[in-house]
Order: structure tokens, then C-alpha cells, then sequence
């Protein structure tokens, strides 16, 4: 079984000061929890942006500035986001990706999501997975229900995404796959030979969907975006989340991967 | 196990007269392919209307006419469809919900489909829910993927679906969850106590599922909306495909359910 | 999906004619309904045979009397029994390998059966599969749970059989596993890479069994061994249960194999 | 989810000192260990015993004596094996149901186990449910593949098993179900309305299944008669074992129970 890689889930585009004083929501807030999350035991930093009001953005500027304060502080992966908010053309989701970082979320399908639709035509899929192609990067699939797996898949056969193949599973979202082990195991039984996969389990569902993770040879994604709480009714840091993984996966003799050894795993340019 | 339901679905909103000329257009073919479908072994009649120009309607007035055109040749149990087509507002693909048909399709959920995305935002789900109580109309839940089962749960708890629940699981539609058992187990199994079921394979996953719904104590739906085929390279007609169903049904001793019998098994009032 | 192979589990060695009359019990009346099994659409003889009272024997010269009786009928591929009955020596139960015949049934592990015990120790097992080996018999592993596959895959490893890899999923039988999709699914997925498959329902779970060994891509066995039954209250023959297989497979566009196309499916020599 | 009860398998009929030096063999080292897994989270004590030669023993006398020094110790749940060892009779193996402990195994089908049979016959698990309800001793059924489910229900049907049920899941052992996720969902999938379950993974497994069992509130048995590694190459004491499951269950905030909790989740006479 390969290390575990621990994604960090930071801000997301939902959650809210008002949600949770522990948001990080400058550049340099991002920076400083991805560092901590790296201490705690993090190896990718998923990442959004948000404006000066705390609105989510997909601003090539304000990306820039937060990836250059990572990597200031530390040497994780960063993988952007490309789910923007409601309301953005394509090209608004595209802007991080034409910073060439190493990896990219790449939705492959819609999804109805909280009280709206998050929105990714076949079209605007191929769209995307051809931008992350011409700009050299890794995209990371995110998987919201079973039928999202087969159009990743499609790409493959088209020529649109090549090389090692990684799959998020987002589970517990209103709307999409539930979050349980059977739900997990039919969604692994999918995969590729070879593939790899993180689940992230959105709300209470974080926790055991975590272990499940650990334990059935996955990786594991927490963090604000997809649960506030690291208990019922107790707010939790990012980097809290992050070292419960940790412990959680030492006690299961499942060492944490640093972010190169990350990057061996999923096959990333050193 | 109960007696087999087999739901013609015999036009759809996508096929053409070009794809075959078996296809069934206006209010009295679609009429006459009903009283066929049901000679052969089907109870439940699942339409679409097409205008003038064969192109998806959901007008109420074209809906009426098939209705009443249906209901002079058989007894079959009518559900219209609210699927609608790309463009069209709720209200417009409510039209058929406001003549009280026996039944009606409620997709619980937004999925990409072909090229394009079938769109139901939570909102609108609500508002079809709540214009098929007022109206008297049961309402089948169309699955495209897990989380679509979810939000139909959360209907009934939320009161806008009352009496039994039945659902149709449609299956490998390009976006949608694969057509195969593994899946359909899974589906099967997030059912509540004393549901329900249909299954509908696309192209050539119907005629497996449909020998897997009868295997498995479901039901089962077949026509040219969902596949083409009677064969590879052989175009069907809707009754050809409902009567092999009943002749595989007939071959494992599950005896099709008459258009009465099939209102028993779904509590529809006789 | 390569053509179906039905094998013909002809007698066994529980059923009496007190049970049927339908029952072949001497080497005649079994290579009769062999042929007529064969004409119905069996490539496979399962075979066991009886003595001059009724009673399972494994007798080297019943067998080879009976082996005969077959071939000067038709060219289906003999499948001896090696299960024999309770008190018999393992020396007792090969007799009938000896014989080389093209398969034997070799059952890789211990279960409750009925009120007895099918007793199969780790080291017969190894007994068997040596013996097999060296007569040029290619084994059917016949699995009656769960921990049989790994025993099977296990003496792969240890070099004690080689080649295709044919198993036969007994299911339903009291002690072993449930004849239910969940069970057979679990099992197919076990199984090494390009291994064949056979499921054998046992009683009223003969026809269900055989419909999902059609349809997700195995092939069957039926036959007085395993079911009296053609359906509730009424007596099977032999030829009508392969009979019945044979049409539903038709109907599911599923061809059945002939005695030479299930040798080559099975990498038996021709 | 209920509060997660450990059983400690202290002792077994196979381990020797020669394996390891922490088996406990004698009465007093028996409960000594009971104690100290019980101070480390567990709350039932599984337990053989064995004759001065640290030979399994089923004696009367030996399995009195250890309970008693367990009940000087601490408030554990008892649990005495009726597993026996090769050559013994049924009752020889039922001699401490007499002593009318709170639990007792009740292995419900036959196995091969290593190399040899775990022998258990239709009737002898009869013979032991009987006992064991004239002896007010609540049964755990053992489960090592799929079919001994069917037949536990099958005792409660008949009437000799009443009350609550609870059922453990020894898998990974040489010739019983595979260690793994898919395995266990389906184990769990079948059990009856209210049951509880345990998972006992043998060897390398013990650790795997016990992060699974937590994680689908299930319980989980831990202790040497399965294991003897803390991890690879680091032989573990008994309490080790416990210890590391009760600090899993804390990271994944299920509390471990008490004795007195336990009995109430168990619905045992407290
Ligand atoms: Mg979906
Ligand atoms: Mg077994
Ligand atoms: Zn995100
Ligand atoms: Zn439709
Ligand atoms: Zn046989
Ligand atoms: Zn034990």
C-alpha cells in the first residue's frame, strides 16, 4: 500500500467567515494554513480564491498570489479549482489553470449541488481537460456520482487527458453518491488499473469516510471546504483535520507521504 | 415475487423517423403502438408527444388527444413524461401533469445527457412534486445515478410524495450510472421498505437489465425510446421488445401483470 | 460473451427414483439422457453413477461403462465426479480419474451438506488436484463458499493445476453459500484473470441462477442432480431443464456452445 | 452507533509459547491478561484454556478456575470458546456451557481451518445451541464463510436460539471468507433485522478489519489466539492489541463500552 497522501481542502467557494472564524481567506491566510496543514502531515493543497468581500473568485491574479505564498512556506502540491461559482463562463473557471500549477480539479459531470447545479456540460468538460492539457497539467477527477467516472474515462480514450490517472471521490453532497463504504467499494471496482483515488466526505461524513479511505488503500481529503467541525457542535482548523489523518493513519501503520513522495505516487514531474 | 410490470416507453423526445421508421409520432400511432405494446405484455404506457414537425412537445392539448386515443383501444396505465426538452420551462414541461394521468416522471436530479445537460435543479423538483400531489398524480421517480434516490427520500419526508413509492432506474445512459448488476444492486439496495422498481437499460444494456429486472423482482421497460434494436443491426418495433420481455419472463414462471393488476401492485387507485 | 456452455448434471448422487422417476440411474439410462441433454443444448456431462441398488458408487468400471455409453452417442465433454459419499476413501472417490477423462470435479474445501458433513481436507484436496494432474485431467474447482476460491487460486500457486481455470458455483445448498446476484457477483469478482465460470442453483434456485449465469456473461449447469423441478409441483426431465436454458439464452442472444466450442472456450483439448 | 465493544481472543487453541512468549496458558495468566485488556478497552474476554502441558484443553475444572480469577479481577463479559480441538467430542467441547457463562461460540457450519477441519455437523450445532439454552449461555454465532449465516438463522427458526443475536466474523483464515471490505458488507448485509457483529481478522488482517469494524459500528475482536504482531516483525501482549483499537475508536469518536454497557448492547442480563 503506497503512503498516504493527505489533500487539504482549505476554503472551497461555500463556506463563510460567518460559518467559521477558522477560514482562511487572503492569499496569505491560504499560505499560512497550507503550511500548517504540510506541519500537520498535508502533501496537496487544494485551493479557491476569494475576493476582497469573501466571494468566490477564480481570478488568475489573486491565484498567483496565493500559490507564489505557498511556495514561500512550503513545498506541497497545489492543485486548483476549476468549479468557480454560479455564474462564471468557462474561461472565468479556466483562469488558474493558465498558471500551469501541478494539478486541477476536473469535474466530469453535473450535478445537482446544495440548492443549485453545478454545471459542467460534456462540452465544457472537454474544454477544460483540454486546457489542462495545453498547460501541462495534472488534472485529479472529481468524482460526484458513479456515472462521472465513465465520461473521465471517455477522455482517456480521447486523447484528452493521458498519462497516471487520479480520482477524487466526493461523497455526501446532497445531490450526489452517498457517502458509504458500499457506495466507495463500487466506485473503486471502476477505476482503471493503476488509477489512484482520494475520497472526501463532505460534512460529518468526513471522518468515517476518511478511515475508509486509509484503510481500503485510498487517499484521504479533509478541510474546511467539505466539513467544519471536527466534532459535533466543535469548530475545527484545517490543520486539526489534517492531523487526525495523521494519527488516525499512524495507528494504521500507514505512514503519511511527504509532497515529494506525493508527487512519486502520482506520477508528477519531480 | 409480484407479477411483471413491462412499461412501453415508445417514442421518447430524441428519436427520429431517420434513426427508424418504427417510430410512433402523432397522438393516434402512439396510440395504436399502445394498444400493441399491450397485447404483447405491457400495463404501463410511458409517453412523449412530438408536434407537427416530430419534434418533443409538451403540450397539453397533444398529450390530451394521445390520452384519449390510447384510452379508446386499452386500459393501459398512462404515464406522461415531464422530461420536457432543452429550453423549455417548468411550466411547459408540467403541461401533460395538469390533465391527471395516472402517472407521471419526476427525474430527481440534474445529469449530463448526450451532448447536453438534463436540468433539475432542486427547486424545480419541488415544483414538479408539488404539482403532481395537487393534481393527483403518482409520480415515478426516474434515477439517472445514486444521489438521484437520495433526493427522492427527501421528497417524502418533505411531504410533496405521498403513497407508494416506485422508481425507474434508468441505466448506461452517456453520463448516467453504467448499466450492469453491480450497479442496480447497489440501486436496489437504497430503496425504502416496500418500493418498487423498473429498470431501464439504454441501447444495447436493454435487453440485459430487462433479464436482470425479471430475475431480481423488479420490473421491467423497454421501447424505442430507450434502443433501436431488436438486435445488433436489427431495428425493432415496440412490441417486438415488450413481447420477448414477456416470453423471458414467461420462461423464468413470472407471469406479466395485466394494466389492473399492475395498479394493485403500484396502489394506484383501480 | 463467449457461447454458453450448459452442463448436464445428470444424477448425482443424493436423488433417487423414489424421488423422480425421471432419474437415469444405470450406465444406459444415464448415456441416454446425456445424448438427449446433448441434443437439447448441454456440451457438459456431469456424471456420477450408481450401483445395482441405487446407491453412489464411484466404481472405476461403472464409470468407464458409462464413459462409453456416452461417446457412442455424442461428443459432449465428460465431467466425472470425484464428491463419491460418505465413508469412502479418497482412493475410493478418484476412481473415476484414472479414467483421464476430460474434467473431474475437484471441491477445495469442507461444508456442511444436507446433514452431513462434505468433507474435503486440505491435504485430499492436494491428493486430488495431484492425481488430476497426473492423469491429464483438467479440474472444475467446484465452490460451495466463499474460502474456496482462495483455496483454488491457492493451489495454482503451489503448481498443482495448471492452465484455464473453470469454476462451478454450487449456490443455495444448505450450509453453503446463498444462491442470490450479491453472492454470485462476489464470487465472479475473485476470480484470476480470464477464468471461467459456471453457476449451479441449487432446488428452486436452479432457474434464477441459470438466468444471471446467462445474462452477466457464465455459463450454466442444470439437471436432476441439482433440482427435480421443472417448476412448482411438477417433475422435470433432464433434457427439459437444459431445454429451457437453451431458449432463454436464445431469447437473451446468448448462442450455445457446442461440445467442440466449449472445449475451445475451455482450452481443453480437442 | 452503538458504543464499540472489543472482545480480547486471549488465548486460543493453536498459539503456543514457542510463537510467542506473551500467550497466556495458565488460569492466573488467563485472567491477569483479561484484567489488563479489560483496563485497556476491552469488555468481553474470549477464552480457551489449557492443560499443563499448554495443550487446548475443554475442562471443566480449568475453565471454572479461570473464570473465577477473570471475576476476582474485573467485570468482563465472559465468553468461553466451545471450539475445541481435534479428537474431542461434542461433549467435551460443550463442558463449559455447564459452568453457564454469560456467552459462549456457537460455530454454525464446518470448515477446513489450517490443515485440518473445524468440524461442525448439522447436528452437533444443534446439539450445542440446545445446551446452551438449557444453560441460560447466550451463543456467539462464529461465522467463517457465508453459508454459517443461513444456518444461525436457521437455529432461530427452530427455536434453539432466542433473544438477541450477535454474530462474529472470523475471516482471513486459511479455507474461510476472504479479509476484506466487500466481504464484510455482504456478511453484514445478511444478518437479521437488530443482530449485532464482531469482526476477528486473522493475522495481518486483525488490524485492517478492526479500523473497518469501528468505522460501520460493528465491534471487533482483537487478541492473540488471531494475531500475534503488533506490526510486522513486533510481537504484541494482548492489551497492546486492545489498547490500539480503543485509541482507533477515540480518533474516530466512538467510545469503547464498558462491561455493563456492553451487556446492555448485548442485552444480556446485567
Ligand atoms: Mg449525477
Ligand atoms: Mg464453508
Ligand atoms: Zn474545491
Ligand atoms: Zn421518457
Ligand atoms: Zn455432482
Ligand atoms: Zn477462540
Amino acid at each position: 500500500m503506497d503512503k498516504l497522501i493527505i489533500t487539504a481542502a482549505l476554503v472551497g467557494a461555500e463556506v463563510t467567515r460567518e460559518d467559521t472564524p477558522h477560514l482562511p481567506v487572503t492569499p496569505e491566510e491560504i499560505a499560512e494554513q497550507a503550511a500548517e496543514a504540510c506541519e500537520a502531515g498535508a502533501s496537496i493543497a487544494h485551493i479557491h480564491v476569494r475576493d476582497k468581500e469573501g466571494r468566490p473568485s477564480q481570478s488568475r491574479e489573486l491565484y498567483r498570489e496565493t500559490i507564489e505564498a505557498i511556495q514561500k512556506r512550503c513545498g506541497m502540491i497545489i492543485q486548483v479549482s476549476t468549479g468557480g461559482a454560479v455564474g462564471m463562463t468557462p474561461e472565468d473557471r479556466l483562469q488558474p489553470v493558465t498558471l500551469s500549477p501541478e494539478m486541477a480539479t476536473l469535474t466530469t459531470g453535473t450535478v445537482n449541488f446544495g440548492n443549485g447545479v453545478f454545471h459542467n456540460p460534456p462540452g465544457e468538460i472537454r474544454q477544460f481537460a483540454d486546457s489542462m492539457q495545453q498547460h501541462g497539467v495534472r488534472p485529479e477527477f472529481e468524482i460526484f456520482d458513479t456515472g462521472m467516472i465513465s465520461t473521465a474515462i471517455a477522455l482517456v480514450k480521447e486523447g484528452l487527458v493521458t498519462g497516471h490517472l487520479h480520482f477524487d471521490f466526493v461523497m455526501g453532497m446532497p445531490g450526489g453518491i452517498p457517502a458509504d463504504a458500499k457506495h466507495l467499494l463500487l466506485l473503486v471496482d471502476q477505476l482503471p488499473a493503476g488509477a489512484t483515488w482520494t475520497v472526501a466526505g463532505i460534512g460529518r461524513n468526513q471522518l468515517p469516510m476518511a478511515a475508509l479511505g486509509v484503510t481500503l488503500g485510498g487517499h484521504v481529503r479533509v478541510g474546511l471546504e467539505d466539513n467544519l467541525y471536527y466534532r459535533k457542535g466543535e469548530l475545527a482548523t484545517n490543520s486539526q483535520l489534517v492531523a487526525r489523518v495523521k494519527r488516525l493513519a499512524a495507528e494504521l501503520e500507514r505512514p503519511v507521504a511527504t509532497p515529494d513522495e506525493a508527487r512519486r505516487i502520482l506520477a508528477l514531474p519531480n
